[in-house]
């Protein structure tokens, strides 16, 4: 029996155990942008910190910075190897709208194999699996293939604005030859994927405020300014009718999309019919001269995501209310620059705002865009071990998604990133019902116990 | 001593059990429009059934309707002098946002001679002072000088849809010479007004919904229509940039503004300075070519009253949600026509729907505008009962908001209606600290009883 088989042996055998584990991880609420869940991130990091020891790793440490503290852990005893540094996070989105979920976020469920529970895909579940394989092999064998350090944040959700300080910090404690990420998606159910770019992260919220307080619509409608009306007036000025941003020079610094990428992503084979099915929508919309996928992985985009105003409850009032805003980000491609597309943002908002009210706009944070070169060889024997576990050849793609801190990685310790992801796009990351494919749990432990073995080789 | 000056004395001996009983009826959270308080709101009928009962009135029932009951009673010991009809109403506005209120909606307070309570203004204080006026004269004087009529309804902020229904079938029992409305405003502090016009209402909800579930904003943001989008569009279409209404046509049947109206408006003597400031903003905007009078009084409004979808709480959710949505109410004039609009409201609608989404449209109440000759003896008399006790000329105005029942009452039984309000603009109903100046409680005790008294002239 080699290695890999005697590993697939133990997690089939270890399977109730690592689920029921991960069940407790789950459990625990840690939502990084609520104020209120602040102490249940901090018992996230606390749970990581004992899963880590448990798992045979050393230095463990709880390491606080000016937000949610980061768990650190290493296991160095493989001298003349390389070091793999693994990183993940252990908070997890908002759960509203709470009545959609049809069992509790943090309350987790196995359904037909699939595992449902806010953060069981993004991303507890995948950082859970590291961390479990290292322990395989050192329950196994005594030892590890290379040398590992686990560096695992409380912030992603909330776009990881302490994490950057703490890694410059940190840089020596941090040096390894290569940075592996599970925090992104397969191509598709049995389709493993290599994700080689993501989209960066910049937003605003605008608040308008107009009249003091909340106005009787029937007595001064026609006469006041509504600052929802105005908010709308701005939302609407964003797009075009086909969705193209017009926020003046949004496109100016995007990087032309090359002809020998197009032609990949066209023979990517993706079926649009499927995917606007498992959506449920009648059709798809966006900047024209663009399909789907290009859209999505390699167009910048500006979306509203959140719109509030007045009254929203049952039935009817007749108000104008003081005050109404919108949470707004947008998906940035290279070489567009958060802090550039932040003040055109500004400079339209400021353009568009309508007379008789007034405007505040609050930045969010912000995340530059990602891409590495796909035939680097620790990427490349990322595809390998896909391959060996799926039996299908691996895919070279791009993501739609941010994962603001890979561009930081990139830039602070310039090690190559291994986006090695285990979830599917229809397992409702950042919305009612997530879940993780169970199969992908089972198959990925093992492609990460076999890329181990591979870096060791690089 | 005459009976204006013993009704004066009667009302200050007795003031504070006066006001202590406002308070008990002000703290029933009679909120119409929401289920939950369907209890409350049946306890708010109860207690005026009580009130009316320890009045000295008779006949008094809690009529059922398919709705809210209809509270009544009747003094019908006055043969051969007019019938004068009550009309108010026992239910009030919803109380969101609660944070904003200084003192609880439902915990009645009195600060600087001002009574704070949700429908201290809108309308149970108005409707409690002619109740206490009917008793001051039965206990002074064991009579009325007139016969009369109260009903009072506990769905009027949500648009009396079961009133007319009621009126019609009762229109024996509800036969009067005259119908007696305190639910308008005064046109200033120390400057009464009889509102001789009311707007008319009409309104929907649009449900816009997109994909089946919330999306990641960053995998599927630039390739899916987002519903928060679609919503501002159709919002955004309604007006052009000067406030004007862009539905097709919307004022086809607006009256003309007659030459001296437009005289006696300006005559007014309205401070828009004043109110600008009282209204905390900088400058008022709306239809070119009109007032600010004229644009609340005379010309039709849509206003958006709320706007929903995605996230709102804190930080940043990056989410597609699947729905959004908006409530928009129209105020209406002579001629337009409730059914009409709503008509072009849907058309225009559908029309302005983007692509990739689909839209429901639910209507709300309705109320046709109202206009009466202002001239009527009726009405008057009111703007003598006024000038009496308040010492400067009385002014009849128009009013931007609605009473749909009163183009009922108009209708169906074809009486004169004398609007006689005792609240102020700056009074917050429909909005958080609503409150009512005591100085108008006590002088329209006053001119409730001397209108009683002159209505046996009429």
């Amino acid at each position: 029996m080699n290695l890999n088989q005697e590993l697939d042996l133990y997690f089939k055998r270890n399977r109730e155990e690592h689920l029921d584990e991960l069940k407790s991880f789950l459990r625990i609420s840690s939502i990084s942008s609520l104020n209120e869940h602040k102490q249940d991130t901090r018992k996230a990091a606390e749970w990581l910190k004992n899963a880590l020891e448990q798992a045979g790793l050393e230095h463990v440490s709880i390491d606080e910075t000016a937000g949610h503290p980061v768990v650190y852990a290493d296991w160095l005893n493989a001298p003349g190897k390389p070091t793999v540094l693994v990183y993940g996070h252990y908070d997890v989105q908002p759960v509203d709208p709470l009545h959609l979920w049809e069992t509790p976020p943090f309350d987790p469920h196995v359904r037909d194999n699939k595992l449902y529970a806010r953060g069981a895909s993004d991303d507890k579940g995948q950082t859970f699996m590291h961390i479990k394989t290292a322990e395989a092999l050192l329950k196994l064998n005594g030892e590890l293939p290379v040398n590992m350090k686990f560096i695992i944040e409380g912030e992603e959700e909330i776009g990881s604005p302490n994490l950057p300080v703490y890694v410059e910090e940190n840089k020596e404690k941090l040096a390894a030859d290569l940075i592996v990420i599970s925090d992104t998606g397969m191509q598709g159910p049995g389709r493993p994927a290599v994700c080689y770019g993501l989209r960066g992260l910049a937003g605003i919220q605008i608040d308008v405020k107009g009249p003091k307080g909340d106005l009787h619509s029937g007595l001064y409608g026609g006469a006041v300014q509504n600052p929802i009306h105005a908010v709308a007036d701005i939302v609407a000025s964003f797009h075009d009718q086909e969705g193209t941003v017009q926020v003046d020079g949004f496109y100016d610094d995007v990087r032309p999309l090359k002809d020998e990428e197009r032609t990949a992503y066209r023979e990517l084979d993706f079926d649009l019919e499927a995917e606007k099915k498992a959506l449920g929508i009648t059709e798809d919309f966006g900047e024209s001269g663009y399909s789907f996928l290009e859209r999505t992985w390699v167009r910048p985009t500006l979306e509203i995501n959140g719109i509030f105003g007045g009254f929203s409850g049952e039935g009817i009032k007749t108000v104008i209310p003081s005050e109404a805003g919108a949470k707004i980000t947008c998906r940035l491609v290279p070489d567009q620059k958060p802090d550039d597309i932040i003040a055109k943002l500004r400079a339209h908002v400021d353009a568009h705002l309508p007379p008789g009210v007034t405007v505040t706009i609050t930045e969010f944070d912000k995340g530059t865009p990602f891409i590495t070169p796909f035939d680097h060889p620790a990427i490349q024997a990322a595809g390998r071990s896909y391959e060996k576990v799926y039996n299908v050849p691996t895919v070279y793609t791009r993501m739609g998604g941010s994962v603001p801190i890979v561009a930081e990685f990139d830039r602070i310790l310039g090690l190559p990133v291994v986006l090695m992801g285990f979830g599917l796009s229809t397992e409702n990351f950042h919305a009612p019902n997530e879940h993780f494919h169970l199969e992908n749990f089972d198959k990925g432990l093992r492609v990460i116990g076999d890329y181990l073995s591979e870096a060791a080789k690089l």
